[in-house]
């Protein structure tokens, strides 16, 4: 290839300060480095973590820096020692590696590879500890190892997830983070049994995700809770069977649950990042067995409470990251599932934009009628 | 027998208010109506949910009432409809029933049969929901729908277990409550795997039993957290490997037990009732797959809190009640279990006194040398 070993001048959306509009920058991206792999980025969506990160409130976001984490695109090229990926596969970039050696990946128990944490989370590249990506000689850091709001990103070998090259990228790109986090928490880490009862706390993409779920587990009452009634049409064509608006009722809404239910759900599952919400989630779970998983993510700082009363009585309380998907084994037979029919993925896509219209897409993320919105870069 | 379908008057420890000295008492117990036996209780043990009662600070406590939970002893008669035991069976009283026929018993996934709670919660039968104690004319409360301070008891028939008639009573009087709580919490709660590194807070009878039952799990590291050294000692003969004193320590103990185990330990168990270590044994866990088993209990009205960050990391918080066991059904197990030497009890009983020495066994309970004192009636 024309590029390979040589710095590509691309346009990306650098992110220089908190809560200030992203700047479309040329930027320059050096070739990888032993064990890395430079991807062309094609499409990617919005996520509410690159919100959480470029609003400022998590203190571990580095700026300036590219954001973006669920994506597809190609390979341009690979360095020293790559050889699951060569130039031109189809790719989906992943913000939790699986280097398949660590103790987390060995365990057999958990998907949070370990490799590669003490350098992504500081907005590096492993080999060097340094960024790839620089604006007229200033580094900008890189963001959960993906950097995908750019026209080429340089990623580490262990979070590339190799797919069918028949599967649209305009479409598969969400499978870097939102669908599968839902789909997970309900078959991975909850592991939904057919007959169940769920209940879904907010009804963005990750918790309609969980519906999804939850219907293909066989799920038999699927109870989706928001304050925004208008979100209950379009849940339903994603299994969930009831609704339950928090402001139409006095009483709290576990209590709403408990009573809804004979008792409590048998499964729950927080997608909104609401720390009081996954308490009334822990707690509208049935006694003896009612499982809650947290799957949205909090502001820094915040806790959860609840009576140790409601797990010694047989609640349990779980999370979830990724929705416990082994990413670069499971992303793949994800991508297969789409393309079977088998999982949706064209239903969450409410917005194409272009890459240069970011900020517009940023502010259709805080609005209620956007689930992903979906740019070309 | 002369005494089936009569009152019989017999001794008891009356608890009239809280926090002051039990009573012993000529009691009145009226013959088991239906679906209800009557039990001579030959040897109980003190657990801490007694004193916990007694002290008053259980919102749910009643006075008058007869105490006691752990204890061993020879049905008397049994009332109307009760099939499954006899006069002159053998049996162990169980604050947890099992009925077999409720949705909690049918559900496969949990131990807290509900059929009874709604009268053993407020201290009465539920056939006439009344007490069968009195003192001259007095109704006295029952407690956990066992009361065994007293010579003569009355239960209901799904909380008896029917139990081998050569065991000795004296011993195995320890299955009702403390030991199988903390096998369990091992063996159904948690399922400890061989090779696991396991931390257990506090080390009383509960902690203890913890220990043993991750030893025959095959724990590899069994750590035992206390703040009185002197406990180490005693703990080696039921399988602690390693000590820690969080007073020994300027870190966090989580901290330190993370430090000790390179990322976590793969099981904790909380067997104190203190909110604050409910928290560290969670902390202390491995990312990625860590799970806390809350065993103790805690005062009423205090919250446990936590990040919940460390919940989508991967570890998982529980609770445990009777350790997971169905009590009717396993109870006779753990019997044969010891009969079989494969469970410890004599090592648990560190004192032995008599019915009238009850303020005295109370008092025991509060120092550190107490495991279970075994009183005779």
């Amino acid at each position: 290839m024309a590029t390979q070993g040589k710095v590509i001048t691309c346009k990306a959306a650098v992110a220089y300060e908190a809560n200030k509009p992203l700047v479309i920058e040329d930027v320059e991206v050096a070739p990888p480095q032993a064990g890395e792999v430079r991807i062309q980025i094609l499409f990617t969506a919005l996520c509410h973590t690159d919100a959480y990160t470029w609003s400022g409130k998590d203190p571990e976001g580095l700026f300036p820096c590219i954001l973006g984490h669920e994506a597809a695109g190609i390979v341009e090229s690979v360095g020293e020692g790559v050889t699951e990926v060569k130039p031109g596969d189809h790719v989906i970039p992943c913000y939790q590696a699986e280097c398949r050696e660590c103790k987390f990946c060995k365990s057999g128990k958990t998907n949070l590879c370990g490799k590669i944490r003490g350098a992504t989370g500081v907005g590096v590249m492993m080999n060097d500890r340094k960024s790839r990506f620089s604006v007229r000689g200033t580094p900008i850091y890189h963001f959960m190892g993906t950097s995908t709001f750019s026209q080429y990103t340089v990623v580490h070998d262990v979070s590339v997830a190799k797919i069918d090259p028949q599967a649209p990228l305009e479409k598969v790109c969400l499978l870097g983070c939102g669908v599968p986090t839902g789909l997970g928490a309900v078959w991975n880490t909850a592991k939904v049994e057919s007959g169940s009862n769920v209940a879904i706390f907010g009804l963005g993409t990750v918790g309609l995700a969980v519906a999804e779920g939850a219907k293909a587990a066989g799920a038999s009452r699927i109870i989706g809770v928001d304050i925004d009634n208008r979100k209950f049409d379009r849940a339903k064509n994603f299994g969930v069977t009831e609704f339950v608006n928090p402001k139409d009722h006095e009483k709290p809404i576990q209590q709403v649950l408990v009573d809804m239910t004979d008792g409590g759900v048998d499964y729950s599952f927080e997608c909104i990042g609401n720390v009081s919400i996954m308490r009334a989630a822990l707690e509208c779970c049935h006694k003896g067995w009612g499982t809650s998983v947290i799957v949205g993510v909090a502001a820094s700082g915040q806790e959860i409470s609840t009576r140790p009363f409601q797990l010694v009585t047989g609640r349990v309380w779980k999370g979830t990251a990724f929705g416990g998907f082994k990413s670069r084994t499971q992303v793949p037979q994800l991508v297969d599932k789409y393309m079977n029919k088998e999982i949706k993925i064209d239903e969450y896509i409410t917005h194409n934009l272009t890459l240069d219209e970011i900020n517009k897409a940023f502010d259709l993320l805080h609005g209620g009628d956007c689930l992903r919105c979906v740019l070309t870069l």
